[in-house]
């Protein structure tokens, strides 16, 4: 099953070096989502190949502009394009105020039901489900209420051991019922149990999403043991301070908390627009943590 | 004295084919004014080598998305960035309140001074001069609110003819106030009308934007004789039903309105998504008149 992450923007706030405000695609299992949407992403999910119809879930983190400002336009193109089907954005309380001021304005009445769901930073909460996968949302620690997101694959079902099913001739139609578990009484009575006639599901992935945050321990629980982590690293180290002044994290930082959280890989962005060379980011890291990647946009990372 | 259009944005509301929502940049005598600020406009800048750092005043037509979407980045890239000096936004008056909603949610308090001018589509009215230039706003006729800015510059005072006052001997402290239309009184009691001592100055030129619009006679008179007329021509004439349902124009009545108002050249824009090739569309606006030019993103127009 497919479970990859698409970088459409890995700036900080001010777009420059040709890199575009924060914004992510999550393919998995062919369902698309997305994750923060700065100016630009609807241009962004073009030059990249990606039909913005497909996409039908948006996690937006927080209210700063280079996470939502491409919202409204995002939105409105899926309008103008004859978009039927419902779309829902989840975020901070105050984003629903912010689309429907928009739309009162340009006099906009959407083609298609648009859901707009609260998020809040005081607990982690389970926001999306659906058969593959689970969504959940965390307090980060910025200027401004924001939230992480953490997309966990559900545990599958076990997988049929052919050559055993077959060997033993039971019939297709118990093989549903084997995988949810129930064992297989041969004609001569033989009870096969379904443990030994099934082969162990892939462990489920996750991927967890840390747009704009100090360094706190307050939110590494809901981070714990991802097998991919991506973490803001917009300074390097020797600007704790302004790190710290703005509520950002260090590329050192970013590397110490995947080594913390034991994530098995750690992409990192969110970079400062005084970095035009990335490779010092990426090194800092990677002395601490080396199986650090920069975010780079138009790659599509696997998690 | 600098007269010229660089276009940043082409397209009508949906993005494609490398063009961007609408936004134009005037540069007056080095003085530099932005018309509309679609999505993505800070980046355009960028690309075509613009410090945004130098636009002081910004018009927006109106608040359909694809007018004003990029407005809220560029400002707050002008924050952070440590602007200081003051910026002007000219625009219906909605327009206040979205901007505060944003900076509201954000917590953000620009280190500028900001002033928010709101127009208004009952009349024509001066909304900005300076020495050299005056700016107006008029109605134009579009599904919400609109106004279109025509920029006129101001008559400038004659040129002293250099090889008269020299041949004369007049003194150099006279030379602006005949400029300014006193007459010269020379030693010997002879008096040099002020007339004859000048060249006249250049005509003034004169830029009108009209950027969505129907078809109607109510704004021609706004636009009469200017020098460069931007018109919105957002489809081919065949799709006339559609121009006039979504308030739009055609190619061809762009041509014809140029006619109609003895602009000396036009520029049309504001292509829908479903023109790839924009030559037609160039073609049919030169069948009636022919001083017609495409606008292309990054191109300079002299006015």
């Amino acid at each position: 099953m497919r479970f990859e992450v698409l970088i459409l923007g890995s700036s900080s706030a001010t777009p420059i070096y040709g890199r575009h405000p924060t914004a992510q695609l999550i393919n998995v299992n062919e369902q698309l989502y997305l994750v923060d949407c700065g100016e630009g992403t609807q241009v962004q999910l073009i030059k990249y190949g990606i039909k913005s119809n497909r996409i039908k879930h948006i996690f937006i983190s927080h209210l700063h502009g280079d996470h939502y400002l491409g919202l409204i336009g995002l939105l409105s193109s899926m309008h103008l394009v004859g978009r039927k089907e419902e779309v829902h954005v989840y975020g901070p309380a105050a984003l629903e105020e912010i689309i429907n001021i928009h739309f009162l304005h340009s006099q906009t009445v959407l083609r298609y039901p648009l859901y707009v769901h609260a998020t809040q930073d005081e607990s982690a909460e389970m926001i999306f489900e659906n058969e593959h996968l689970q969504v959940s949302s965390f307090p980060l620690d910025h200027r401004i209420v924001c939230t992480g997101f953490r997309f966990d694959e559900k545990k599958r079902l076990p997988t049929i051991d052919r050559a055993k099913t077959e060997a033993l001739g039971v019939p297709t139609a118990y093989l549903p019922l084997i995988k949810r578990g129930h064992d297989y009484t041969a004609p001569d009575g033989t009870v096969h149990r379904w443990q030994n006639l099934t082969l162990d599901p892939p462990v489920p992935r996750s991927y967890a999403y840390c747009s704009d945050t100090v360094m706190t321990p307050s939110y590494l629980p809901y981070i714990r043991k991802v097998d991919l982590l991506y973490h803001e690293a917009t300074f390097l180290h020797n600007m704790l301070d302004r790190a710290r002044d703005t509520y950002h994290t260090t590329a050192l930082q970013a590397g110490e908390i995947a080594v913390e959280v034991q994530a098995k890989k750690l992409l990192i962005g969110h970079y400062s627009a005084r970095y035009k060379d990335l490779k010092p980011l990426l090194e800092e890291s990677k002395t601490v943590f080396e199986a650090t990647q920069l975010a780079l946009e138009g790659s599509w990372y696997s998690v």
